[in-house]
């Protein structure tokens, strides 16, 4: 997605050769215009798999799947990373190792919320180790309902979750995937994926 | 705002004279559709008052604050209720002590992305002791910015929040203040501002 691929290069910053930070418009401060041409994006894709359901991670998956979630018109629900004292013990729940973060918290959502006869579109800001949406796979398994893809903002393609998920048979759609962060540079793979 | 009030009345539910559960359309499963009406509102509300950023707190602030930052045509900042590894030290920091959750934490927003120059809106899901809005309050002062005023999708108004905030003097729109959950039943405040 160009639009997305032109902010990167402009303002995301990289850090190292693994780090790529891009709080000024996506996970920190958020770009509502930017947030919007992704969620129409996704929707795009995804208009004839027959959604019923967008299930994403707090907090920054919230912002892109609103959007998307609008032009669908299908509601949104967000995992939760760890039990809130007014949520009941009616979850899903699984575990979500962060290596950013480096701490393993429990994801959760309301069994209220995702029922056998739901067609799930996952959406997340970052897809890297892959950790945060196979915690989410797991759960819409729990749930017995069907995943129709992953949708990622910026797919580190150089790191081991964009492949372990799409070895399990699951379709990702990337709009930026990155190849490298070597050398301070930003450099993205050219597959039709992630026009 | 009467979308709103109806749909707290269809699908809210009154755990007890303090606690209102609307989980399945604002602050775990959410309604994009609603959420769009609410920053609209919000938008509208504010749009002669020169808002220049929209600060919230994650994660139910995050999806009203994306539409009133799209049809203002402004950034969007979340705070976030602890630092993150990728985040420098260059952070306005406040203490928040969560009444729900029996917990105090520290948020935080980068320096970078609110200045002197900054007139500020600050939205959040629910004000009820009004602990969160005066953390991100204290962080807009930090900043040497000003708070334009305060956007609150509902407010418990029979707990302290709203009387704190109003009497320092700052404008606070709820767009449904509730009088009582006594008897299980949501009893609305009738004023102007919550038309």
């Amino acid at each position: 997605m160009k639009l997305l691929k032109e902010k990167i290069v402009q303002h995301g910053k990289v850090l190292s050769e693994n780090v790529l930070k891009v709080d000024t418009f996506l996970n920190h401060q958020i770009d509502p215009v930017l947030m919007q041409a992704i969620g129409e994006e996704f929707a795009s894709r995804y208009k004839d798999a027959g959604i019923t359901k967008i299930v994403t991670i707090e907090s920054s998956g919230i912002a892109p799947s609103m959007f998307a979630g609008l032009t669908l018109g299908v509601s949104v629900v967000f995992a939760r990373k760890r039990k809130s004292l007014t949520l009941s013990d009616n979850l899903y729940t699984a575990q979500v190792h962060s290596f950013t973060k480096n701490e393993t918290n429990d994801i959760s959502v309301s069994k209220d919320f995702i029922g056998s006869e739901d067609v799930v579109l996952i959406i997340d800001d970052f897809l890297a180790n892959g950790q945060a949406v196979l915690g989410l796979l797991d759960i819409v398994e729990q749930a017995n309902a069907t995943t129709a893809g992953v949708g990622i903002v910026i797919e580190k393609g150089f790191q081991t979750g964009g492949e372990l998920i799409r070895a399990r048979g699951i379709r990702v759609d990337s709009l930026a995937n990155i190849k490298s962060l070597a050398n301070g540079k930003v450099e993205f793979f050219e597959e039709d994926s992630t026009r």
